[in-house]
């Protein structure tokens, strides 16, 4: 016996999405076949409206109804200052920060060797432009802290110290909230590094 | 910050899925922004040709492009042996036996009052009526072997026996392939209950 032929299909649609192995595509598809109308109406339009007009900022790349967008427009912020992270969440999460009142620059991405993604994969050359047109003072590089995202880090720190550019790097220590007994070394041994007066 | 407006609404659609939080429903989200737009449309057009072409067969309620299914059409089957199941997907697994001929009916789920699915939110009369109608000899009763599995099993021998049908159910015992070792003791226990010569 096998499944109805557009069941399969929807099992298909439904691997290509990232972390959704075959028996979760199968469990989801099962889902949307039995659920209500309306489910698989909100999946449907929400995905194409999203499709038609989300675009990228032509400044930041990131996700935006607006080319540029509204944070790249905002002449309250330091133009001089720019943090540059992996991904359009990396620049969500970085927007709680009160004190930062700089640009952002999504660079689609980390460098990672093993997975054949080198600088041409990624915006370095576009960042590297941008640095050079506007007059940036300082480039804070907030890649995630695995190792692609140090690699990332290390990479355009090169690339952008030559400029004259200062480079910083978000400080590495124990996050907020969390039971000392279970930091990894690597990180308590940077806490111990960034110590500060109190 | 806030994300646009469109990408909240399908982030909140994929939150209507099973198994999908809040922190994947972001991450398909954005996937599917930046994905090729072949995997958003191969999404949208397999959920709306499996909506609109997809139906549940009006004898064994598996889902079907016609009704009836082909295995309730096949006249090859036994016809007065019916294997009871919770799910599509358990009638699937179960079709792989090769041993069995006869046909199936999907309960659509599993009696559990702590969700408050009684009786009359699965096909307890649908069977039943089914079981007077037609001329059932055996009811082979498949629902999983979880407690709510357990629960609809024996509610369903308590309701059929009294109509003088042969009512069993599948065997317990080690999975083929298992290590004893890692066998629980419920398992263990039944598996000796059921032992058979060689």
């Amino acid at each position: 016996m096998k499944r109805p032929e557009p069941v399969e299909k929807m099992i298909e649609a439904f691997r290509l999405l990232p972390g959704i192995g075959p028996k979760m595509a199968e469990r989801l598809s099962y889902f949307v076949l039995k659920a209500p109308a309306s489910v698989s109406e909100k999946l449907i339009d929400s995905i194409r409206e999203a499709r038609e007009t989300v675009k990228l900022c032509g400044r930041c790349y990131n996700v935006s109804e607006t080319d540029p967008c509204a944070v790249c427009c905002d002449q309250a912020r330091n133009a001089s200052l720019l943090c540059v992270v992996e991904t359009p969440q990396d620049l969500l999460a970085l927007s709680k920060v009160k004190d930062f009142d700089g640009l952002y620059f999504v660079l689609g991405g980390a460098l990672s060797p093993l997975d054949a993604v080198g600088p041409g994969d990624i915006r370095v050359e576009l960042l590297i432009n941008r640095l050079k047109k506007d007059k940036i003072l300082e480039l804070i590089i907030a890649t995630d802290t695995d190792s692609k995202g140090e690699t990332t880090a290390l990479y355009l720190a090169e690339q952008i110290k030559p400029l004259g550019i200062k480079v910083t790097r978000l400080g590495y220590g124990l996050p907020v909230g969390g039971d000392l007994e279970y930091a990894d070394e690597v990180t308590l041994t940077r806490a111990m590094e960034g110590r500060r007066e109190i």
